[in-house]
């Protein structure tokens, strides 16, 4: 019967529910993505196809400008047939509801001033405007190329910022480890029950991180039958991880990340470490803080046992757990999720729900593809 | 706007079209799901956990009868919570609209005699109606359980018995490589212009399609960084390739069928060979036969350049194209798919769409999830 | 010229300057393999037919029995020809220069009462004659069997315990986690320079680490694409890192270690965390004190920049590094190695060598097969 | 005890009994690698690391010049130390026994003049003498820029042209789809069994082929969980192919041949149809056949089970089978070898070997990896 919500109808791609409220009110909104011929813009590109109020009617691309989508993407070759990639030319996108974009760190600090006078809406998932202007030149290693602009974004990690992203035009989409890491620890660093030093976050992805330029740490016969660590005590997301760990916490975090690469395509675990700050923690009650912490959030998923990274693919969940070893005094927090989806694309499109002032979880799923 | 028709708006899960109509109409149908713990049934309740008419009312298992179905598939978590598997009683299923059976040959032919009396639609995705019971008996070494059930069963290859599927009350869905190798070779045969002997089908396939009883040759040490050559001469899914492709020939044919294990979990490329019967033939007008062939079918991507496997990951779509050969006077066609969904669960969706009465693509993406 | 010594004349299988004395005074030495059919017993097999010393002349297996070596492992085909598994007899050994026990715990216990009356050496490569009786109770629920045995045992820990293999008829062959995660911590417990509580180890293993048992876990369609934490808290190998880290530091230690499986065959890298005990400490001094520790060492790697697991595949390698943290005050070490050999039967090769009087590094090799 | 034949002294590195002569006589060569940075040329770098009677002296690399090997290849770390590339310098391999160059094709034959008058033996691994110079412009599409030379060239697939290659001082080595494609045919055409034409040989070969150069296809997120066709009617090794085969028929033989990429590093599985053109076959008289032209050859393995591509990582070996099909008239022949050994590196030390006098076999194994 239509709307009566099925037992199985969850944050799917089709709520019934909501088609039914759709036919009297909704509206397809038009997008533009730049930067859609790497991995993150062909995943924003993958979501987008199944979302049901917004249209992606720009791509653009620098080196793969005049090819078809469908060329470097045949799996996208049923929902974008004959669409070509564009060279970027912000003017085009007047009209546009909100643009994606999905560009090197960098880049979009030069094309912002531009297009926030064309667009209503930003989200922006490269690294320029997550951070303070003194943070980004401390990590990134140059100044900020238009700190001005800073102030009209939001930190783009839901679950934390959610407020903030409702008050602000635009948002810079958080990085992949930073999401898995902070919601795997922000529960602790809220609830106080952990110090703010000592925190170790060591984190395995799949190679789909490093995008979709070719680097010899990327081919397949250098990254297959591999773990390796890499960025030793430098990855610059570690400064997102104590901006977002920071807030929760009303006060600065430390943090020592180490990321490692593993033969998978998509995926993120991250393992954190942490030192008590209060007696008494188990198990069961810090499951059960979790639990508090992260009721009705659509995409956060706080399980038992931990949850593999295929848990998670082609979804924007992430999954959940944590421990207390009373014999070594520590807590462990585990999360994982798709670095593609949860990590850049999926909370994206999250985030332009927010924005566009649709649900939250419109269009997206927090099923995963298994096996 | 509603109604309006997306650019991007192709046989995802959420056709705005459809949802216009269905807030006047629609119906959710109640489907059980027999052997829902193997990855044929996993696969069934990821896709319909997204399709918007159908929900999943019952899942049945036989030694993980008792456990959750997000113990064994954190991925279905979302969607399905605190649902568990149980013991499989065909008296269950009274009121259910229609019944999966994802189970090894030779077990349906066992339920189905009492199910049919219950349930108004069975689709089998075993091999036990697939045959007319002579070929069963003899690919599978064994006299056929229930002979006469035979003739209330279409075989669901949808794109060349879809007249048939909508004659009869059951389906029993093809096996993974006859839908891969059907699809690459049946315009051929259909427009008589190859022999209908001397074809060879030599195809990969992930290692799912081995399913998750464990097997030595399915483990990952032994699979991984390993193509391996089985069955040689003597797979059973011959019978179905020569049925499919006898059928549009309008006389026998006759296949040699190589398949290989290749390291990764979904997945069939079926590579198959054919010689002219015809003079003339050039690739472009091969192309022309396959795209007139295909016109207007949802779930078949006629593409110039071969596509990979990956084109298809987590979709319904069959991605094929055809060369001819003139210095060795051969006809080549290749198929892609993902061995889950066209070569198993989406197919069976496709079928019980057609069935239940609904939309043949309604719930299932032609969009595959790359990288 | 014969006798000179090359520029690459590593620790290779085959030393010329060592040919040279051989055929004056070396012996061939027969040894024994229980549990040859299993992943471990296997890798023995390979690594033992490449030794100019060691010759195979007994393989059994319990279920195995009766099968040829080559039908299990078409790669030894070469090497092994017809040899056939056997049941275990342990009489049968009588006159082996030495046995390898390749077998799961608890088993070897019952073996080697009656075994060591037999043969003159025995090398472990199971858990039961690693642990003092108490912490075998604690760490694995049940007594030991032989716990008067346990004396006759060395811990084969080499480059840690190599006096006490030298005065131990028997070796205990270390668990594959313990021999990575120790390589890379014992400089800094040996000099002092950490704290002996607080350390984190976090690895991730390929898949051969769980045997060819066939288990669900052990699926390529469930490790693939998957990265999962398992044995959290609790696994059992923990035990053997607090005690040879023990053993170097003089003093009890303590270790939180998580394991992870990660999507490849072959490897253990081991990143382990500790804070620094003294002032002062530098990257540089760090390495200078490995490269100090394991002057010398035919099989530790000690690099610059970390290696990956794929540096050490099919070599008895172990490549470590170490990295001093300013910023958050942490000691960063980092080990990769073949879980299979230096892990497992590359190592158990290396103590037979020390039990047989052969040079230590004889028959192995610290090459790995990359790409 | 010393010169004894011990069971497990297959074709290893180590043969006791030539060590035993090797004190009184043996020599060590001291060779060049140009193009050592590749995949092929590190992989020589790993098998000479353990060849008893080679050393390498000289290493050069273009775009990697000056890089010390260990870096590009820790995994070579530990027997070439400090060794660094050097520029391609052909006058600086004065007084080499031999040089192998592992170039990209049309490399070879510039450099080809110059050396050949400086050092005594050429293995080249690339495409620029393996055909004669019509049909290398046919495959290649520009002109052979020395055709002069190519008489001096022997083609390098042993087992096949051994006569050629003692008659001549250099050595063309050939590709690694036709080493594993012939070997698998040979014996039917060398018996006049199977037609000249009408032959397929469909082939899946590991990433590692693609080389170390980064492009899109050879990305791990591009070839993992995918499998694709490539280079369809056209690839060059169908050249290579004809040519050895046609040389054991004594007459043109014809072959369409199509490869395929698989998510592995290294292997590649050949699998051929032929048509008959005799009665009589049977699967035991074909393998009779094959045991037969391949008695004696220390790297052919003829099994009656297809071995997967595993049963040769890291070896010289080639597993082949062979079946005839009554019902479909067709003989079905499988090859198995890994493409950087006996499909490119190990071959061409085996061709050394007889350029200078040393057993075939030496410095080689025939034992895999596995799991």
């Amino acid at each position: 019967m239509p709307g009566e919500r099925s037992p199985n109808g969850g944050p799917t791609g089709c709520l019934q529910d909501y088609a039914y409220v759709c036919i009297l009110f909704c509206m397809t909104y038009r997008v533009g993505v730049v930067g859609a011929s790497g991995y993150t813009g062909a995943e924003l590109l993958r979501l987008l196809a199944a979302h049901p109020e917004i249209e992606v009617g720009w791509v653009t691309a620098e080196s793969n400008a005049g090819a078809a989508v469908a060329d470097l993407y045949p799996s996208l070759g049923p929902a974008y047939g004959t669409l070509r990639y564009e060279a970027v030319d912000t003017s085009a996108f007047a009209g546009a509801d909100a643009v994606f974009l999905a560009l090197p760190h960098g880049e979009s600090q030069r094309l912002v001033p531009a297009l926030i006078g064309t667009v209503e809406h930003v989200v922006d998932l490269g690294a320029d405007f997550r951070l303070p202007a003194a943070e980004y030149e401390k990590w990134y290693g140059e100044p900020h190329g238009a700190p001005d602009l800073l102030e009209h974004f939001a930190f783009g990690l839901v679950e934390i910022y959610r407020d903030e992203i409702h008050s602000r035009p635009h948002v810079a989409n958080p990085g992949c480890y930073p999401t898995a890491a902070s919601l795997a620890l922000a529960p602790l660093l809220a609830a106080g029950v952990v110090e703010r030093t000592g925190i170790v976050v060591d984190a395995c992805s799949g190679v789909s991180g490093a995008g979709r330029s070719p680097k010899p740490m990327s081919l397949f016969s250098e990254a297959n039958e591999q773990v390796s660590a890499y960025g030793l005590l430098s990855h610059r997301h570690t400064a997102e991880m104590e901006q977002a760990l920071g807030r929760v916490a009303g006060a600065p975090v430390q943090v020592l990340f180490t990321p490692h690469l593993v033969p998978m395509t998509r995926g993120i675990l991250a393992t954190c470490y942490a030192k008590p700050s209060v007696d008494g923690l188990t198990t069961a009650s810090l499951l059960d803080l979790y639990r508090d912490q992260y009721d009705g959030e659509a995409f956060v998923v706080v399980v038992d046992e931990p949850s593999g990274t295929k848990a998670t693919t082609g979804s924007n969940a992430v999954h959940v757990t944590v421990r207390y070893d009373g014999r070594t005094g520590t807590v462990l927090a585990i999360a994982a999720e798709d670095n593609l989806v949860k990590g850049a694309a999926g909370q994206a499109i999250q985030n332009a729900n927010l924005l566009l002032g649709l649900p939250e979880a419109h269009g997206l799923t927090a099923v995963g593809l298994a096996p």
